[in-house]
């Protein structure tokens, strides 16, 4: 197929097969597709979405579009991984990660730097003097199977394919469109090798969700997409329309995060941090109900383990 | 405004201000806006599509962005030219100048090639063994003066902006665009010097737009948009189910056309130029009504004059 029939396809709503949608990923990393058709893909899938098959087809494609890593070495662990979409003061992360890996699940965490205004994990625990966050994938298994919990960023060339399309959106105004959201945080974090997933989606004037319909839809979108491709997923919708916690900034936050962990945190900070938790929890096969979850959880964190 | 916030603003339905969009128009011709932002315009103005006065501007910066014909010169004549949206064997604008012409207004036509699978005027006349349709502006509007009809091919450089603009939308899936559309015919016409005009505006299954709402649509836009920019505009809305007339093909348009103004032409292209040239005379003054538009238009043909 051309890349003009393509865009005409999903410019007027009709489905594109799966082969077709994968090798015009396939061509785009190649830079074989010129960037103006790109773009006008991306309008046109603003305006039409994408039908689940696409969706899953897409997501795939961008996937294997450059390296995986596979946590199959870490498995006698449950392992879980969280994504959040971020907003001002979101440090949930560093106390999360602790508080599950307490549990006995294994959170092997990659994670990313500050996007627009809202600061990174990785940004805030660079902050701690020493900390190193460029492991290899052997260290970092390692570190995860030790540990039970490692939060690195990226070291391999994982979903190019985002990296490119997501420079594009950037600039061509396609970056809110709930399909190329989903995709993109997907195929990043299925190549890191998340096979159970909770997604945090923020939802309120400080998040890219403004509505609770636009959360509610982007969860349910990449809920199904990530079961479609075989992956354990849940999502909770949570407030943001004012900063977590007391603090905003990278030290500050990485000391708030201590607090948290010794009982002394923000009460909205341990809350997001518990439910987020039980969700994990329940997820992983570890807790049979989130009462049970945030029981284990509290425990954890009365008694410091965390 | 930076070219994303004004993808952003037509993307999200909202009006782009008239000096924005000019200056918009003026940086895609030089070159100073990446193809990527221009292609995913493009494709927002398709599923949002512009505001009169949105459109007004963009068509008066493409209009302006290239040289510009002036036909003053031929100050003591009633100017009129038609444009049409083609079809397989239309070849009125052969029969339709003389006999407009015949009847008193000039009618300098400055006419195109073939596009896809349909022929151009030029292409048809250029079977005539000896015709040059390369004049300069001069000999243009010279003959226009003294014989009445004069059909050339573009010889400056009229619109470049629909020159850039025409083909990317042609790689991008953005060509079936009302105002796309019309910004194109009327910057390149109005470039040429038409203060007068009249449009066919063809529909059905041979025709660019399939039914007649979008026929009618496009007539409207145009007429609208012309007269807004102090054009004398009209549109007559015609079928294209099948090929006109007998003939297709360069050399045997010409002797069906010769057929025609000797009063054997084919019954079809016999009406179609006589309800396009009826409303011609109508917008340039000299008939009062279609009726005496007809009438004088017969004599004409009858007389040999045409």
């Amino acid at each position: 197929m051309r890349v003009v029939d393509l865009i005409e396809l999903k410019r007027d709503g009709k489905e594109i097969p799966a082969n077709e949608m994968k090798e015009f990923v396939d061509a785009v990393v190649r830079k074989d597709v010129p960037e103006y058709q790109t773009a006008a893909f991306l309008m046109a899938v603003y305006f039409r979405g994408m039908l689940p098959d696409e969706l899953v087809a897409y997501t795939q494609a961008m996937l294997y579009s450059g390296d995986t890593m596979s946590l199959k070495s870490l498995k006698d662990h449950y392992k879980v991984d969280k994504h959040s979409t971020g907003g001002v003061g979101d440090k949930v992360s560093l106390t999360l990660a602790p508080m599950v890996a307490a549990c006995g699940p294994v959170i092997p965490m990659i994670s990313g730097r500050g996007l627009g205004h809202t600061g990174g994990t990785l940004d805030k625990l660079e902050s701690i003097p020493g900390y190193r966050s460029t492991l290899t994938p052997e260290e970092f298994l390692r570190q995860s199977g030790e540990v039970g919990v490692c939060v690195v960023g990226q070291s391999k060339d994982l979903a190019p394919a985002d990296k490119r399309l997501y420079a594009l959106r950037d600039v061509t105004g396609t970056v809110p469109s709930i399909p190329l959201i989903t995709s993109s945080i997907l195929s990043k974090k299925l190549a890191e090798g998340a096979g159970t997933l909770v997604f945090d989606v923020k939802c309120g004037s400080g998040a890219f969700c403004r509505t609770y319909e636009m959360a509610k839809e982007l969860a349910t979108t990449m809920i199904a997409i990530g079961r479609n491709m075989g992956r354990n997923m849940a999502a909770c919708i949570t407030a943001m329309d004012q900063p977590l916690g007391r603090t905003a900034g990278n030290a500050l936050e990485i000391r708030e995060s201590v607090e948290t962990l010794h009982g002394h945190g923000p009460a909205d900070v341990e809350e997001l941090t518990l439910a987020l938790g039980a969700k994990m929890l329940v997820l992983a096969g570890v807790a049979r109900s989130d009462f049970e979850a945030r029981a284990t959880l509290r425990c954890n964190l009365a008694s410091g383990a965390a």
